[in-house]
C-alpha cells in the first residue's frame, strides 16, 4: 500500500519552499519567491493555498486527499494553535492565525511551528536522530538556530519560545547581538562569528566593508582556512573553540545522546571540527564527553521540507 | 481519613537526616551523624534500616505501614532501578544498589534519586513550584547545584546525569573547575564563588588561609557587605552579574515559568538580588524576563526530606 502523502511547507522570509512527501521521500516539491506585495496576512496564506493547489495537481493520484499540511516558519509561533506571535522583520504577521487560515483556504489539517524546531524534529524522523529520545540540533546558518528534542519531543517551554541555543552567554561583555544582549554564542560561531572576526580586525583593510557586504564571505573565509591562511585557520579554531564551550554547557545540563549539526557553516566542519572536539573534552564531564555522539546532519536542505512534514505525524 | 505518611531521606556525607511525612507535612525527623565505619555499602544500608525502624517505632500508628521509602542521595544515581554509579568522595559506593538492598532489609519500597533532583522534587510537590509544568531549581550551596523540571516531570537526561546547572561555562578561560573545566558558573556564585573573589585578591593578608578555612567564611563577606564594605559589595555584585549571565542562558534555552533559589547563600539575596535582576533584564529576551519569576525556595531546609517523600508520589 502507498504511504499517505503529507504536504512539507518551509516559509520564509523571501521564499516558499513547498514538497509532497511520501514515506520518507520528498516526491516533489514547488519554490515561489515573495515579492514585498505578497507579504500581508491575506496574501501569504492567498500564496500558500496556491502552492499547496499546485503540490496536489502535479504530484497526488487521481482523486487522493494529503493527511495534511506541516508549515515551519520563522518567528515566535504557538504550536498548538498555530498562530504566528511576532515573526523578525514581519510587523504584518503579529498574530497571524496562519493554521486556521490555510487549513479554511485548503480544507486540508495545517500545524505549524518554528522553523528551528521543524528541522530538528525532521532529524528526529527522518534523520540523524532517528530512533533517540534526547538530543539537540544546532544549526550554523547565517546565525546560530537549534532544538531540543527531550524525552522522545520537541521541548518547546512555557510559552514555545524554548530552545533559544543560539543565544547562551560565552563571553561576559562579548560582542554585542542584536537580541539585546552581548556575548552570546551565535556572535562567536556560524556565519555571523565569521564576519564578527573579520569586521573586527578590518581583515581586508579598507576592502572589508565591501567584503562584509558579500554573502559568500563564509566561504571565502574557510577557502582562505584550506589554503593554511593564518588569520582565516585561528577564526576557524575561536569557531570551535565557542562551539565547544555552548556544547558542554549543552551535555552537562541535557546529557543528551547526540548534539546533530547542520547549516551551510556544518559543511565546514573539517576546518573546526578538530579544535571542537579537543576543546570539548576540557568543557564538560568526560563522562557525558564520550557517550555523546556529535554528527553532521542528514537532512542538510531538506530538512524544512522533511520536518514540516512530520508535524503531521501523529508522534511526536 | 489520615493521609498516608512515607518515609523521606536526605543522604549526606557525613550525615542522615529521616522524616516521616504525611501529607505535606514532616510529622517527626531522626538525625544520625555517620563515621568512617559506617560508610560502606552494607554499614549505610544497617544505618538507614535503623533509621526507618526508629521512625516507624517513634510516629506511626500502631499496626500502620508507610507507603515507602525515598531517599535523596549525593552522586550519579540512576532513578529507574535505584543505583547509586558513583558518589563524590565514596569509592565504596561504586554500583551501590541501594534501593534494592534497603528495600530487602526493611520491606518497604525504595526510591532513589540525587538530592538536587529531589530537592527540585520537593518543590514541585509542597513548595514554590507548586502546579508549574516547567521551573528549574538553583541551588547556591557550597557549590551550584540544581535541578530541572520540564513538562511536567523531572528531566534526567539519556543517562539521569542532567542538570548540572553549575557546570555552564560563563568565562572562557576563567577560574578552574574540580570538574576538569574552567570559568563553570559554579567558580562564581554561591559560597565558592565568595571564596575565590577572597582568595584571588588574598582580602585578609597573610590571614587569607584561615579565613579561607572557615566554614562561616561566607556569612561573614555578607556581614561584611551589609556594613557596606566596598570589596564585600563588589564580590555580591559579582555573584548577581554571574548568576544573571547564568539565569539569561537558562530562560533563553528552556523557557522556564519559574527560576527557584535555595541554598545557604540565597538567604543573602537582599545582597546579591538586585543586580541579578538588573543585569538579567540586559542578558536573556525580555519577554522571556518579564514572564519569568525568580523566588526564593519555600522548603528551606525541609527540602530534603519531603523531596524525597515526594519520590514516592504517583506523579511525577
Amino acid at each position: 500500500m502507498m504511504e499517505r502523502a503529507v504536504i512539507g511547507i518551509d516559509l520564509g522570509a523571501t521564499r516558499i519552499k513547498a514538497g509532497l512527501v511520501r514515506g520518507e521521500r520528498i516526491v516533489g516539491t514547488v519554490v515561489v519567491n515573495l515579492n514585498p506585495a505578497d507579504r500581508g496576512q491575506e496574501g501569504i496564506v492567498r500564496r500558500l493555498a496556491a502552492v499547496v493547489e499546485e503540490l496536489r495537481a502535479k504530484f497526488l493520484e487521481p482523486g487522493e486527499q494529503p493527511a495534511g499540511i506541516g508549515i515551519g516558519s520563522p518567528g515566535a509561533i504557538r504550536h498548538a494553535t498555530g498562530v504566528i506571535v511576532r515573526a523578525p522583520n514581519f510587523a504584518e504577521w503579529s498574530d497571524f492565525e496562519l493554521g486556521r487560515m490555510l487549513s479554511e483556504a485548503t480544507g486540508l489539517e495545517t500545524r505549524l511551528d518554528n522553523d528551528a524546531n521543524v528541522i530538528t524534529l525532521g532529524e528526529a524522523v527522518y534523520g540523524a536522530g532517528r530512533g533517540m529520545r534526547d538530543f539537540l540540533c544546532l544549526t550554523l546558518g547565517s546565525g546560530l538556530g537549534g532544538g531540543l528534542f527531550l524525552d522522545g519531543a520537541i521541548y518547546r517551554g512555557a510559552d514555545g519560545m524554548a530552545g533559544e541555543l543560539g543565544h547562551i552567554g560565552v563571553e561576559p561583555e562579548g560582542f554585542p547581538c542584536n537580541c539585546g544582549s552581548r556575548g552570546c554564542i551565535e556572535q562567536y560561531v556560524a556565519a555571523v562569528g565569521i564576519r564578527n572576526y573579520v569586521a573586527r580586525d578590518r581583515l581586508f583593510g579598507d576592502d572589508t566593508p565591501a567584503a562584509l557586504a558579500d554573502p559568500d564571505l563564509p566561504r571565502r573565509l574557510y577557502q582562505m582556512c584550506r589554503d593554511g591562511h593564518p588569520v582565516a585557520v585561528k577564526y576557524f579554531h575561536d569557531v570551535g573553540y565557542y562551539l565547544a564551550m555552548g556544547i558542554g554547557t549543552f551535555l552537562n545540563l541535557l546529557n543528551v545522546e547526540a548534539v546533530i549539526l547542520g547549516g551551510g557553516l556544518a559543511r565546514s566542519f573539517d576546518a573546526f571540527g578538530p579544535t571542537m572536539r579537543e576543546e570539548l573534552h576540557r568543557r564538560a564531564y568526560p563522562v557525558l564527553v564520550e557517550r555523546t555522539s556529535i554528527v553532521l546532519c542528514e537532512l542538510w536542505e531538506d530538512a524544512g521540507i522533511l520536518g514540516a512534514a512530520a508535524l503531521l505525524n501523529p508522534k511526536p
